[in-house]
């Protein structure tokens, strides 16, 4: 961290987007500031947390009583530092002008553009077992509901199966709002379930994610209530195949925008090329979308250790739509998946 | 709206702050803006939200391809505005520097300090009803599993228990992450439920709250694993008389430092003055914290409308917490009750 701040020819950087803050730190409490120079960590946070960030956490610790951005102004005037990073799309205006009055006209605050974000598309293997974990959750809670799934049962009651059964399996929370849509409704890519009934006939769509230590996962699987009509069953095994093809070629040193033409070209090959309104996947880890993503304009590439979502969808008007997602781990030889979920499209009765 | 512009001098706000983009518009998506103008209202989102946006949204519907900051700074631009406010504690430095430089010199930017938060804190009589719904889930979910608890029942079952009862009553979430607290745990204000499991002779504290077609409640309520003891008896009895008697004195016109006083007085009397630790309560409704602050250097007065917490707390470190919290409706006469939920100290077995 200190080496790569000296590349940057910065002295410091605050860092207030919680989840760098965890990142750095491990600290998941909802008032914490971290100010990084070439030789120290500093961790601002008020007395609730005192106890806990004084036996966990590692540099300084500064227990304030005044707002933590005073407190982080206060340590850069005393060290006369005068290049210091922030993060522009983690901090207030309010809080920015606060912050630039107190340091004074000395210091320079400039703007950090994604640096952290860089650091922690890359997972250390200590992330990537908490993943597998979320991961694990996730699929496990999501086989003990879908099989219970009856015809007739509301969307919503689904969802809050779900989210009890990942609860009950040790996540501290979903990791983003369970999507449960069926029937035409599953033709809207981030449809929130409703009271609308899953009825015989119709797709079911369950996008869902575990947040565990902090960690999240993400996957999308389909099931059908009832015998799978023809036109489902062309639309699921299009989209089966687009997924497959993009997971084929991910690897370490692959552009991302050839991982998502993967995909693009399946559909494509089936007509549904106009069908598919979003980008393939994305980087998770302490957020639900992190870097990289996976997406047609987009001009980096995989490298080992990313842990992305592999997503293509095809949603129809009127019809219904079908999305199938892992969560996947890039190697320098291609990758893993970690979902262990079945990509069968499940038949309920 | 309009009217108090014209009377504050300034052409237009800018409302980023999701609470209150909904409190003017019903939008409860990710992605909207709302301009204000003495005459007109503009609303900004993304073509995700475009049909059900033109559909129920008053006003001029503005749909976006770029940044909606840019089309907001569009408008203003074309109406030559001088004078605009935007929401300091609702935007951060990147997305306003770009506005600044999409507005132009010629357009001054003003900090808006609390304008629509001080309009929210008055309901109106059908916001009263939303929350009185939100409240009447949260109390039935409640019911339904506080009876079931048994001892050695892990705290994070229960929230998830709480959780799921919520959701299937009919709540679209959880207005804030649930707090169950055992033991000695109870004595940490903001606890997050952990695996420690509910042992007898413990006290049970339970914070909860419904979020129900956008708008919050919140409610605490105690319990004794097995027989109450003394000091968990004189304990609960010290805490529901502060309660009870800052209840009593809620009151439209009446300062709300006179009603932290009400509670404060009541524990120094039994000897808990430093035992209570944060303030009696907070407006509530499409935030989980609103304004006013019922707190002791606070200096507005309560007005008939305002939607508030009653919660004092004594917590003593090593031996346990109470704190009994209702959702109250403040009235010209004094003020309803919204949470049907008893009062008595829970005693399971």
């Amino acid at each position: 961290m200190a080496s790569a701040l000296a590349t940057l020819k910065v002295e410091a950087i605050l860092v207030s987007s919680p989840a760098s803050i965890r990142y750095l730190t491990g600290y998941a409490g909802s008032n914490g500031l971290v100010l990084i120079t070439a030789t120290e960590s500093h961790f601002f946070t008020d007395p609730r947390y005192a106890t806990d960030a004084r036996e966990n956490i590692g540099g300084k610790v500064h227990i304030a009583k005044k707002p933590l951005i005073d407190e982080a102004a206060a340590v850069i005037k005393r060290k006369h530092l005068r290049k210091v990073w922030f993060e522009p799309s983690w901090m207030q205006v309010e809080t920015f002008e606060r912050f630039k009055k107190a340091v004074g006209d000395k210091c320079k605050l400039i703007p950090s553009a994604g640096f952290l974000e860089g650091l922690r598309a890359v997972k250390s293997p200590g992330e990537i077992e908490l993943i597998r974990e979320s991961v694990r959750v996730n699929s496990e809670a999501f086989e003990k509901v879908l099989r219970r799934v009856q015809p007739n049962v509301r969307e919503i009651e689904v969802a809050a199966e779900l989210d009890f059964q990942m609860r009950m399996l040790g996540a501290e929370n979903t990791a983003f709002e369970t999507i449960v849509a069926s029937g035409a409704r599953s033709a809207l890519p981030h449809a929130r379930p409703t009271e609308k009934q899953v009825e015989p006939g119709e797709f079911l769509l369950v996008d869902m994610g575990a947040l565990r230590q902090g960690y999240c996962s993400d996957m999308t699987r389909m099931a059908f209530m009832g015998p799978v009509t023809k036109k489902a069953r062309e639309l699921y095994d299009a989209v089966l195949e687009a997924q497959l093809a993009a997971i084929d070629v991910v690897k370490a040193g692959t552009p991302v925008r050839k991982v998502d033409g993967a995909a693009r070209d399946v559909l494509k090959k089936h007509g549904l090329e106009k069908a598919f309104v979003h980008s393939t996947g994305h980087g998770l880890g302490l957020e639900i979308h992190e870097m990289p993503r996976i997406a047609k304009k987009d001009k980096s590439k995989l490298q080992a250790g990313m842990m992305i979502t592999i997503e293509p969808g095809a949603y129809i008007e009127g019809f219904g739509g079908v999305r199938i997602e892992d969560t996947v781990l890039v190697t320098e030889t291609g990758c893993e998946i970690l979902t262990p979920t079945s990509k069968e499209l499940v038949e309920l009765a």
